[in-house]
């Protein structure tokens, strides 16, 4: 069954946020941020990699002190992330990426991404670190690694303010469903690193 | 004038917590923590290298969403944190490390690192990152960085529970302040690299 307004929706949902993962899309699936923590927690327990989800920025505002050694946050607020969501170790190397998911068929909106994130991608690029973007069409079914550079070259060359699946089916690899790891995104890591100057 | 009370207060006092760092120390000069900040901004300016500090980890309790784009976070937790503070890129290195303040004169005290930030900094020793410790002693005027190998060697080999002054003074390296970069970390950070298969 299709509901069009809510499956329509072209605002890619943000892949982080912890607290309603497990709410919102318990219907279609596992969120490719619930995927990447999995995998995650597989590369660290199998002590091939460290690589963690920052947590959410958050402003707070007013805390309560009941009892000396418990500190209860009253009011608090989201605030705009200026890195990545991910970063960690691997084989020695800086790795660095954002997740986002998108229920389009058709592009990824650079509009998910903020611009800090964007230059912060390019930063990690310039200066030897392994940055990337995970994007999954969550109604494709398809869950793409595109590298920092393919990302940036795009934003450079092009005014479109979205990238066309095309340039994913072209450029970027494809992250394919396993049990274990779930989303095995340090194969694609590997040729990176394999691709460049292995300094 | 001496408050014995207050002051011989053997706990170290977290260098991390954002959002009170400016009202409990103001009357005896900058935190490591907005030190830190300032340094890793400084060296994030000049293009050097881009380390930033993890936002605190919280668990969201509960949400009110008073307008559509608008969140107000109205029951949260400080939860512990699995990881180190600070983490980012130099020199194509991944560095990781742990900062913290104590009024002590004569010791460190291990309890103020949680055991799985230990194990943290071991694992990013073992997979060829930088990992250290900035431990200030406020009373001293004294601030270190001590490389992970040296705090894991004395972890294993003592049995006591606090990291002499003596030890920092013998093993750790002196962080003078500066006026620009505040505490230049990255010059021990270069030696660090130096020092080892500048793999």
């Amino acid at each position: 069954m299709n509901y069009p307004g809510g499956i329509k929706k072209e605002k890619a949902t943000k892949a982080n946020t912890t607290y309603d993962s497990n709410l919102s899309h318990k219907n279609r699936g596992m969120t490719l941020e619930s995927e990447i923590n999995i995998t995650n927690e597989y590369y660290r327990e199998i002590d091939k990699a460290y690589i963690y989800k920052k947590p959410t920025p958050i402003k707070i505002v007013k805390v309560d002190y009941p009892s000396r050694d418990k500190a209860k946050i009253k009011e608090a607020y989201f605030t705009v992330p200026s890195t990545t969501d991910y970063n960690g170790l691997y084989k020695g190397k800086y790795i660095d990426f954002e997740a986002k998911e998108t229920k389009s068929k058709t592009a990824f909106a650079l509009t998910n991404i903020h611009p800090h994130q964007i230059e912060h991608l390019k930063n990690i690029d310039n200066h030897k670190g392994i940055a990337f973007l995970i994007v999954r069409f969550t109604s494709l079914n398809e869950t793409y690694l595109l590298p920092a550079k393919d990302l940036l070259s795009y934003i450079k060359e092009s005014s479109k303010k979205s990238i066309p699946i095309n340039l994913f089916r072209e450029k970027a690899y494809l992250l394919k469903d396993n049990y274990m790891p779930r989303i095995d995104y340090l194969k694609i890591v590997d040729i990176l690193i394999g691709g460049k100057n292995n300094a």
